[in-house]
């Protein structure tokens, strides 16, 4: 067995299906070559081999490298002088009259180059890589305009090939209306189907399609236009849903396949089972929800009961979640929605790659998936979620090479 | 003038007592000689001198190093297994029935030797330096019998000597009654008042003394025996005050003079007004609001309206705040208890130094304090409190020493 990097003296969590709890394997041994695991066991039945590279960890643990399954992760400007504004007392109606709120980022995305979304980009990005993230989705949204999301897409694609992670993009124009069709939102809808998309698609920028369905922002039938036209594309579907009122969105989800249905605090019984019944993977948002001071909570008793697969992630955005921790997030799940430590590990992990449609390549330690892997300072898989800030990230590794 | 160290091209957050705000200096320049600072100011101001290291900063923000002023950063063991238990739907009571809750951590502690209590500290320390931290609070409290409370301290002084952080220890006796004094509550109390404090103070190893004042802790009259014996040997005090019920803490610790009551969820109006009138600092500690799933926040609007100094800590303990990161703490205390994001950086700098009694000499950027700051990739002092978990430290320096 041709062997790249061998991996020993230390504890797997392999967060394999059906194992139950995080699947551990104590005292193992991980090889792999040509970036794919090729073998995990217990270092007592590794077969004789010999590797380019070898590493022991010290009786440290390995885990998939974490996954961070829905992130606005690119942005021009941040929000923190509104977000200093609010404490002080202005009203969100105050703040927008003078201009902030989405549509500031909006303006800022815009006038911001290529360069410069990158470089403000990776600097939130090595927040998600020191927790351990080696999977990134991104997804577009500031821009609302073809050129802008185009932009916004060519940045994520950029920091898939230089960032020191692998990046999924996501579609999403329906995220706000654009001030310039705001007297005709229909307008917009109709841009974003029929060309922003498409002209993303063409151009190889679109792994998934989004859309925000709130009254706030736009309808299921304005969802299933874009949906239709994704169908039509061949690309998968996935949606912020019924996070501040109950909108259908998590049954809107299910009735396209989506691979995800995220935020869902107000996701009634019959949408969870709709999700249950699809395979839409739920996604959950705790810094939203603590940023935002929510106190209705996901369902989930609900998802567990019919079995509904949960992800957590950062929602990494400069408005609602200026979060760039994937254990933070991993802890505030814990913590506000009272995930056990091994769920959010799992959400961090199997259920995410599962959210982004990567269930078969990621997320687990098995023989034939990518070796994507962290390595971690603890004595127990638990600390992942139980510690906020402690820096406990070891190492990682993307295809088998450590970044 | 002689100068070892002179930082330009930054903004600086001064902090400044009466400057209102942050005390910005655009465009500024810092010098220090001999672990102080000894010229701060608009660069253009800046008379001519020869430095023996300049650092030109690109822009970025320099402010006082942070101050981390309530942790119990030393214990051994830690408490995942029990979060992962009580997230499991485990009680409070079936755990400490199991052995766990505070006690386990008094077990572990006890049975660590001093090596083992500072590297798993240092871990923990970590995190807090990664955030800008300079000074940092250690109390006693997990030995609860005189080797093992002055163990803690003695291993609080090392971290203080070899740690790359300033120290300020406190013996926190009355934090638990131990198991071995389970049925008779008071022998311990004179115990940890007769022998274990005088003890640590005759080796010098305490700056202040705290205790634990709730009901199901110690009694206001408990407390005021241990304070009164600490007035005796010249120590200040200071309290838990008010965290779980109204005990009487905060008024109990203004009666004292006490440098801080901290937490003071349910502390009163008239608590507040005592605390203004003796000068104590309110110390919120939002880590373990959060872990703790608390709903009623400090009385925010009556601190402000009579002046009281807040303060912000991280509460660094194995059970109930497993929080290691300054700026978290303070992102925590601005969306949960609404601070603004310049009280929040007060809280970590200007308020906490008077926390620790040492507001003379830390806190500040200001000619004769103390060269202790950091630097920090920001455009607005603002970003400190609203990113949770991105890394924004540029730099830290002790006595102007980059560290
Ligand atoms: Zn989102
Ligand atoms: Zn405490």
């Amino acid at each position: 067995m041709k062997i790249d990097l061998l991996l020993t003296d230390c504890h797997a969590a392999t967060l394999s299906e059906g194992e139950g709890g995080y699947g551990v394997i104590e005292d193992a041994a991980v090889a792999a070559a040509e970036g794919r695991i090729v073998w995990i066991g217990p270092r007592a039945d590794l077969p004789t081999v010999s590797a380019r590279r070898t590493e022991r960890l010290d009786g440290r643990w390995i885990t998939p490298g974490l996954i961070d399954c829905h992130t606005h992760l690119i942005f021009g400007g941040d929000r923190a002088a509104e977000f200093e504004q609010r404490l002080g007392g202005a009203t969100y109606e105050a703040i927008a009259r003078a201009g902030g709120g989405i549509l500031s980022s909006v303006r800022a995305t815009r006038a911001a180059s290529e360069a410069e979304l990158f470089a403000s980009a990776m600097e939130r990005l090595e927040g998600l890589k020191a927790t351990g993230v080696t999977t990134v989705e991104i997804k577009s949204g500031y821009g609302l305009d073809r050129d802008s999301e185009l932009k916004m897409l060519r940045v994520a694609r950029r920091i898939g090939r230089e960032g020191g992670v692998r990046v999924r993009t996501t579609y999403l124009g329906l995220h706000a209306t654009p001030p310039e069709h705001r007297a005709n939102p229909e307008a917009y809808v109709d841009e974003a189907v029929e060309d922003i998309l498409p002209a993303a698609c063409a151009e190889g920028l679109v792994d998934a399609v989004d859309a925000y369905c709130e009254p706030i922002a736009f309808s299921p039938d304005q969802v299933s236009r874009l949906f239709d036209k994704a169908r039509g594309l061949g690309l998968p579907v996935k949606l912020h849903a019924d996070q501040l009122s109950d909108s259908g969105g998590a049954a809107l989800a299910a009735r396209y396949g989506a691979l995800s249905a995220d935020h869902i605090e107000y996701a009634t019984q019959a949408g969870v089972a709709a999700m249950a019944q699809a395979g839409v993977v739920a996604v959950l948002l705790p810094g939203a929800f603590l940023m935002l001071r929510e106190t209705r909570i996901p369902p989930i008793d609900a998802l567990r009961r019919h079995g509904v697969r949960m992800a957590v992630a950062t929602d990494c955005n400069p408005g609602t979640s200026p979060l760039a921790s994937m254990t933070a997030a991993m802890n505030l799940a814990c913590v506000q929605f009272r995930l056990t430590p091994q769920e959010s590990l799992a959400a961090a992990t199997r259920e995410a790659a599962h959210a982004l449609g990567l269930g078969a390549d990621l997320g687990r330690l098995e023989v034939g998936l990518r070796a994507d892997l962290a390595a971690w300072d603890i004595q127990n898989p638990a600390e992942l979620a139980y510690w906020l800030g402690k820096p406990v990230l070891h190492a990682r590794w993307l295809d088998g090479v450590r970044s």
